[in-house]
């Protein structure tokens, strides 16, 4: 396409964004001299897949090295098949934008040398955080970064045959640890300062859902509680927090990450001042022919504008911005839409997924929210579809759908990929009502529990459905006593679970027509069934009937991140 | 919300979109008089369900008329729990729009009776086509509607264990019951009179896909053949088409189904002359207080639009125009958008689905079209992916995604409801190509299939890529003696599997710079791999070597629907 003899590309960074910014250029102008450049052995690696090694799906670590045909991402591989050149174990020390070189050095042989770009792409990911934990620097304390970290963490679970973990940090990677080295045979403790796990990804009902299942899989959950010590010789043994010991003989720090800007803070390239190099639509940085991209970088919100840059360093992501920047430099113009905050995470057999906002960043950012939380098979019943909690949020305003969680043991990435699309072109909930979604009984119900959640919202906005989420029902049901717990369901799923509190009142809602003289109209009345369907059919019948203290729970007992009693 | 005290409103037909407007309704407006009546004795049971049952997926056919529950669907609880009425076996016989008054009569009793309507619903569905073949009243032909079709078809293969089934009809519901009938123990033949399974719904080379497919499942299928007669004395016993007579102790005729619209047609209401009752945006008739909605109307295509109405009869969006209709009733104006082509099939442990236009289509309404094939696997190589094959089509001069069509082993579901969520909003291939889609490597690749497949198409409408499609190239390589297939793949993949041509060159991608003196200048050159990414790369580096005759074939071996070689 294009012919740019000799135009020299130089990017630094060889895992995600780097890589694709290589080979996509390489296609679009074969005689391009384009060279990368990494201080690690391995460039192109999966670190996405270091978690599934630990847990065993696969045997070799060597599966993330590789393409699928089975051939090493070397440098000879990138030079022949792909035409670009790769200087691993070299570190890039100083950018010069004025005379556009970059100092780079040989780590092995520690030669120093300048080389001359046209383009420059910086493409540095991240690096995890380090609290300040007395303890930290104990052998079997490991972070989880990089192929070295892996075969580290590998190496310690095979020949030291640790009994206990403990994991500081619960989110993402702390959740996907936790699983890995559970599944790995280890005793399993998570710890997180913050009052949930999963903090910013998740709302708080959702997270709890997730805590309370992993608990069933024997993992230890410990939130609101802050490390103060790692204790041991050179090796760490127990972990010493605001409550109690632990003891574990491997401890995995995953607290966070931070953007690493240091490299172009230093070339006076314009940063985010919580971290992060800025960037526009196409990538490029303060110095239009210096680029950035991948987890060194901030986004903004695609939609709905946060007016604010957000840090979600993802491979997702960090492969577009590649190809956003392989286009410019070629003259092709595809700009960068930003992300929505899409984010998806496994957990044994469960799955927890978002797209665009959560409500407390919302709230944070004082935006008119309306939210509900749906919770039903994600196929009929006589598919056995499995479970799903959909929350979903819109602006009560202009009715735009703000955001998005589904939790559970269905097909979540699909609802979510739904939903990601939807606010890529700012849906509202009129118009997620009717979306026509693939529907055969293998694969959904007929309305797909995305487009009823939807419609269970507009009820509410409506004032037809008055449904409180199992936080707001749990806090009317401590504040007060002389409230009616309204099961409608029959009378064999009351026998198998039940809500354990003596306010419980169980009129199966066939029943319910007839047997309005048993219910009180002065008392507040919450109803609720195991989805919460025939919840919300009941408060419609209490008020045909006159009844105006009438709430359902929303996500009914599915959806009840409390304890349920079971026989 | 509202009081219409004594709004009578009359719902002829109790399948998905009749009971839909009832329940709402009668929580929108709790005081109307509501009733549903049906010629059959059961009314609002999963009919789509029927294929799982007879292939064993659960054991009970009460599973389809059950609520998740368990409670039966019947009259009594659609009064106690729904405040509904249903009369069933009961026959509509004549709408009288002028004196508002339906004539019913019970099937029972003989007795007939007029019932008065404020708002009348027609939601009558749609019945089997009944092909004039002789033979086709014979006892074991059987036809695919409704639940005493269901238990027939269960009694003949309980009782009569026949060994050998034909269907007659390759499209879905053909498709599903051949699934179902091997499933259940019976050697099946599918006879279908057009040159492609899936006639309507698929393109032509996806449907080969199936095809090949489903006969290592070993079905039989035979396409561009018509049954001529079904023979046998008072049971079937052969299957006589023009080529062959194949054994048959079972048929089961699926040939398409036709809209009820007889009741509306003869109360003057307006249809289209191909059949479906034609309707507004809020599934008012041309009698506005007479609603359809269901299998007895046609819809319009949301986006593109083609300007014709359609015929698409699906469960999803029956009770869609439920929702529409009981809140039109109930004075919430809430428009129906219409479909876009939604829709999935299952296949043993295969998916295919579609949303939007097929190009067979878009071709026939004169639309500017660019299409590619993608295939690839749905998740990370080393979280074992399974294969999908995606066909992206789009506009060429305005670049709007048209269609998108996807088959395979992996998750078809998430990426067609994408497509369909991207084309309800009139979606470019430049914004799919950014979409912020839910990444993790039990889930997906660092880029979506369906994202990857946009950057295909956007890079052979750049010009960049030049990809055949497998019929393409196909014809190509019956045309054309003299040209070159040039493997690319690595010589332990190339042991594996492969064309069996005796044009096919093996040149492992990373040894194509060094080796291009094998490669003549003057002959047209297909490089393919396994999914054609390295095919892709290849054609780059012929062409930046010189080679101007070059392609690569979409899709690669995987999505290659002809013969290929295995050891």
């Amino acid at each position: 396409m294009n012919s740019q003899k000799g135009l020299r590309v130089v990017i630094i960074g060889g895992v995600a964004c780097g890589p694709k910014v290589a080979s996509r250029l390489k296609r679009l102008i074969p005689d391009a001299e384009v060279t990368v450049i990494d201080r690690s052995e391995y460039v192109s690696y999966g670190a996405c897949g270091i978690p599934y090694f630990l847990e065993g799906v696969f045997d070799s670590i060597d599966a993330l090295i590789e393409t699928p045909a089975k051939v090493k991402r070397t440098p000879e591989f990138f030079e022949k098949a792909k035409g670009f050149k790769v200087l691993t174990k070299t570190e890039a020390k100083k950018i010069d934008p004025e005379s556009k070189t970059v100092l780079v050095q040989d780590l092995e042989s520690g030669k120093e040398q300048e080389i001359s770009y046209d383009k420059l792409v910086i493409a540095t990911g991240a690096s995890p955080l380090k609290p300040p934990i007395p303890g930290i620097d104990k052998q079997n304390v490991c972070f989880v970064r990089d192929l070295n970290d892996a075969s580290r963490i590998k190496a310690i679970i095979d020949k030291e045959k640790p009994k206990h973990a403990v994991i500081v940090g619960g989110g993402y990677i702390g959740i996907e640890m936790a699983e890995a080295l559970k599944s790995a045979g280890l005793d399993v403790t998570i710890i997180e300062m913050l009052d949930q796990i999963f903090p910013q990804f998740l709302d708080k009902e959702l997270s709890l859902l997730i805590e309370k299942y992993m608990k069933t899989r024997g993992v230890n959950i410990y939130t609101k509680e802050k490390v103060l010590e790692i204790k041991g010789n050179e090796k760490a043994q127990f972990v010493k927090t605001e409550k109690q010991e632990i003891p574990a003989e491997i401890v995995v720090v995953a607290v966070g990450v931070r953007p690493n800007d240091r490299l172009a803070r230093d070339a006076g390239i314009a940063c985010n001042p919580k971290g992060g190099i800025l960037i526009n639509n196409y990538c490029q940085t303060s110095d239009p022919d210096i680029y950035a991209g991948g987890d060194c970088v901030v986004n903004q919100y695609i939609n709905p504008i946060t007016g604010q840059p957000v840090y979600i360093p993802l491979g997702s992501t960090a492969n577009k911005h590649g190809r956003v920047i392989a286009n410019h430099i070629a003259g092709i113009i595809t700009p960068y839409p930003g992300v929505c905050g899409t984010s998806i995470c496994k957990i044994f057999d469960m799955a927890v997924g978002r797209a665009g906002l959560t409500e407390s960043l919302a709230n944070s950012l004082g935006m008119d929210v309306v939210s509900t939380i749906w919770s039903g098979p994600d196929k009929p019943h006589y598919m056995n579809g499995k479970p799903l909690v959909i929350k979903i949020l819109a602006s009560k305003r202009y009715r735009r759908i703000l955001g998005v969680q589904v939790v559970g043991f269905g097909d979540v990435a699909r609802r979510v990929d739904v939903a990601a699309t939807a606010i890529f072109f700012k849906a509202t909930l009129d118009q997620m009502a009717y979306f026509d979604l693939a529907y055969a009984p293998p694969f959904s119900p007929p309305i797909d529990p995305i487009i009823t959640a939807s419609h269970v919202l507009l009820n509410k906005m409506n004032g037809l459905a008055q449904g409180l989420n199992p936080l707001e029902a749990k806090k009317r049901m401590d504040e007060n006593p002389d409230l009616i717990l309204l099961d409608v369901r029959t009378p064999e799923e009351f026998s198998q679970m039940r809500l354990d509190d003596e306010r419980v009142v169980h009129i199966p809602l066939g029943a319910l027509r007839n047997r309005l003289s048993e219910l009180p109209k002065d008392k507040e009345i919450l109803a609720f069934c195991k989805v919460s369907m025939r919840g919300y059919e009941a408060q419609r019948i209490l008020n045909a009937a006159g009844y105006d203290k009438v709430w359902f729970i929303e996500g009914g007992l599915i959806g009840w991140p409390f304890k349920i009693w079971t026989p």
